[in-house]
């Protein structure tokens, strides 16, 4: 590592900024930078834990068949607590990591993680708190899979991905159907019948004319129902 | 606390014995028995580490609707993550438990529970692996309610909750229901499909003549398929 590198690596994690030069020179420890689009095997980076510099990483996971499910995403400034897993030395985690951006990552390896989280408490926090938020997104996201209907969870993924000057969206249903963790089949269907209703227009390969307004209005009312229904 | 109950407190938790006599006289550490079936809300635990002596916590999410869904389940000598996520001062986690046993805890508080993690290296890896562990748990159930069938989850709760020597499980369609993550009517309906088909019997309050061998072998072959098609 170069000292400009150093430098740059804690402006992005502040917290780096107790580990000695001497510490920095440790073997193994390197900045990598991957291409967009490319695909590892999670179980790669288990030997090191991954703190990304810059980029986005999307977690998924991937079954026999070759159906995909998304975990969840990193981004800068971040750390794949599945990754982290690594640092306790096993883990049996499974899952696939896809680079959707040209992402750069400070690799550490395991040994030096494992020497930094006893003698950081900066570095040992970071590790907790990616671990504890992460639990906390997949156990919401279990609750979105089972309490949330289709239509109201594809509502919200437009609502968050559009807005008032932009109503398309760019998605497949093949894509669409990984985001939210359900079958293509099941997608198109209930597309189908919000295209009916004009709450959006299907074309090639993307959604349009979005109606922004009337799907917060349906994601409000479908919030007060599951309410007064319990 | 007595010096018979930290004695007992190690027996379980055996990286406990590195805390000093001293801190185990810290305000708040406190052993605390609960009665079978009573039910917390989880945010009451995220002042303090609960550490499981004896018994078995459900953890699940409940939706305003009054569904339930089981995220997963802590027993002797484990350490809920969720609530240890209150060791980091601050949580949004929203959860409940469930006491399915007479269960017996060990509660420290967060300040004390924090000064152990920075101080103790059993305590803290202790509390690493936990999250480590129900991170991949969280995981591995997201994977399944995405990529398998209700006929093979079903098969698969039944086959590990039975023997060839005991082939009934009192069990409702409600409870199981929650138990894989889905809605009463989708289990009754494959429920009674399975029992057309001769491989179980559905009774008042329990399913009888559970069919060990046949559902193995309906796992394995869903489970080769799923691979053939791949």
């Amino acid at each position: 590592m170069q000292k400009h590198q150093i430098k740059d690596v804690i402006t992005r994690f502040p917290f780096l900024a107790d580990i000695s030069s001497e510490e920095w020179k440790e073997e193994g420890i390197s900045i990598v930078s991957l291409p967009v689009n490319s695909v590892v095997y999670e179980g790669e980076f288990l030997k090191s834990t991954a703190l990304i510099l810059e980029g986005s990483v999307r977690i998924y996971k991937l079954s026999d068949s070759g159906r995909e499910v998304t975990l969840f995403r990193i981004g800068n400034g971040e750390c794949s607590p599945l990754m982290a897993a690594g640092i306790l030395g096993r883990s049996e985690f499974e899952a696939w990591a896809c680079f959707e951006k040209p992402t750069t990552i400070l690799i550490v390896p395991i040994q030096t993680s494992q020497e930094w989280m006893d003698k950081y408490k900066g570095f040992r926090q970071f590790i907790l708190r990616s671990f504890a938020f992460h639990l906390n997104n997949l156990s919401n996201l279990i609750e979105t899979m089972n309490f949330k209907s289709i239509r109201t969870r594809i509502s919200k993924y437009l609502i968050e991905k559009t807005s008032h000057d932009n109503d398309s969206l760019a998605i497949t249903h093949d894509i669409l159907a990984i985001e939210l963790g359900t079958v293509r089949e099941v997608i198109s269907r209930t597309l189908k019948s919000m295209e009916k209703e004009g709450l959006l227009r299907l074309e090639r390969g993307q959604i349009t004319h979005i109606q922004h307004r009337q799907l917060l209005v349906l994601l409000n009312k479908d919030c007060r129902e599951h309410t007064v229904t319990g």
